[in-house]
């Protein structure tokens, strides 16, 4: 019988902890024993897990005591005092923020990526944002068939990836059609900055705060994130991410500039068929294209509108759409253990 | 006393014809008379101008005897049969249509930008996409103070482009939340095309039909009436065009690259806000950037989160927004009449 593993969910009622939970259940992932880890407000909820009814205990560093594997997702403040302390008792600690993903001894990996960096970790390894994953899925085929060396992306991400709360007031906003300017904002564009904007019917060119260069964090994570996981800390990636009225599913419109001269529409669209975590939907003529609306419980990455740049023999425009809860967090989470599993490292 | 001008508005009815009456008034046009003209199905209706009632006349070859100027917005058929008739009666044709866009003996004017272009008309002038429009009221004094020779868009586009069906079609929409997928969508992404989808808290990555090099009309507008109106047929222009969930106003997120080395981004703030027909909304302390929920019912092209691009001393990010019914169609028509005015050609 093939080994089974301890696992503990830290972050176990939010929207991310809870696709956790149900991507180890739709994935079967071999369980031994699971446990459910929340701040002190939480404990004594009960979550269902597999038929069983399972009670919330307060994420302490003792609580890592015998876990094999830690999927951490509630806030980067958690995981910076956590994730060590689970590492240190022998957890391999899988962690959905961006607390350690820059921290040049954590691995930061998308399985269809660079699964090889796992093993280099030391206890905990990085999952990616969100809006990176999606985007280095489709590009690392086509680096290693052609070469990469301009990456220009704008997103058009889901309000699911500001938490449970901003899905509320999208849902409430949605109610003030022709009114939405006078609707009472609390949350996007970031529930801690000084102004709120409604969402509904509008669209915010805010994603996380902003760094003194005039980038987004979300956008800085999406350019360095790209450097790190595709191994070029030289390629020249830009970001403009952008939220909208949407509610799962991120999609990105990218423009990338590849070495080899020649490639054809028809060579990236065979090639990314056959890539790993790739559904092409890219058939003009039927209408088929990637949207946020139908990735919504979807595993795979979906790309399409795959054109050639009509001046730039070398560049190349895509349109990339995943649901962001799951390939761009929790699925994404799970996947990372599996891919340890298959490397012999856990 | 000033010359006053007998105007017709064709396509009395429709979403830019009513913005375009409200034009006229708004800016006191020197209108001597005006008729509204439209299909038969509307003849009879009344419209109200300037405290008058006037009722709906037939849009036939010779309802346009007398008139001056002719503001067409009735659709590409209707301007291909009526706009040469009225230019043969005499009358200057303001074409909001994309008809006689790439017309070479056919001004497509932003009077910001082109209005030179006035003097060589021949009748008829068009008026750019509203997509373009905005774009390029950004990018020419930009061109002019440091050249110019790439540009990537990605737009964030929004229903009421479509017409008032679309509108309506979001609002119903809208009261699915969770439920969208099952909605019955009959508009959009083009009301004649085989396949719609739904719109509300989604994303289609289609306006107007595909051409066949995979590209949309709307996207081979944006590439071509940008060359055709900065008068740069070998600018490097590529387009992506996306439809959201958003009632008016147009986003887009555009990456340019200029001929000039060192430029900063003050530089382009402060060549920007004293450009004309731009308002800078750019100041990421203050959460200030523009967004379409606030830029519905304005004239000017916003213009913020303006960033150097970080591995390219040339490349800069722009961020523009403009209400597509005014300065993208209505707006943009009228001031064409005026600059006509100004420029002793009227």
């Amino acid at each position: 019988m093939s080994k089974r593993y301890s696992v503990a969910i830290v972050g176990a009622t939010g929207a991310v902890g809870e696709k956790m939970k149900e991507q180890l259940e739709k994935r079967e992932f071999p369980i031994k024993h699971i446990k459910f880890l929340a701040s002190k407000r939480s404990v004594g909820k009960t979550i269902n897990f597999q038929n069983q009814t399972y009670t919330i205990e307060e994420a302490t560093p003792e609580a890592f005591e015998g876990v094999d594997i830690a999927l951490f997702s509630a806030g980067g403040s958690v995981s910076k005092v956590l994730a060590p302390e689970a590492a240190k008792r022998g957890a391999v600690v899988i962690d959905n923020t961006s607390a350690f993903r820059m921290d040049i001894d954590v691995p930061l990996v998308v399985p269809e990526v660079n699964p090889q960096d796992l093993h280099a970790h030391k206890g905990i390894i990085s999952n990616p944002n969100c809006s990176t994953i999606q985007m280095v899925v489709a590009l690392e085929p086509i680096r290693q068939a052609y070469g990469l060396n301009q990456v220009v992306v704008s997103t058009y991400q889901a309000v699911s990836g500001a938490g449970t709360h901003a899905i509320k007031e999208l849902e409430q906003q949605s109610q003030t059609f022709g009114e939405t300017k006078d609707t009472q904002a609390t949350i996007l564009p970031v529930k801690s900055a000084e102004k709120h904007y409604p969402i509904a019917f509008n669209v915010i060119p805010q994603i996380d705060v902003f760094d003194d260069n005039g980038y987004t964090y979300e956008e800085m994570k999406m350019i360095n994130e790209t450097k790190k996981i595709l191994h070029m800390p030289d390629l020249a990636v830009s970001a403009t991410c952008v939220r909208l009225p949407v509610v799962s599913g991120h999609s990105e419109s990218v423009f990338i500039q590849i070495d080899k001269e020649d490639v054809t529409v028809d060579d990236l669209k065979k090639l990314l068929a056959d890539s790993k975590g790739i559904q092409l939907q890219d058939n003009p003529a039927q209408q088929e294209y990637p949207m946020p609306l139908y990735a919504e419980g979807e595993d795979p990455v979906f790309v399409g509108r795959i054109r050639k740049d009509l001046s730039n023999n070398k560049g190349f425009h895509l349109w990339i759409v995943a649901d962001n809860l799951l390939k761009g967090a929790a699925l994404n989470s799970i996947q990372i253990a599996e891919a340890m599993i298959e490397e012999g490292i856990l």
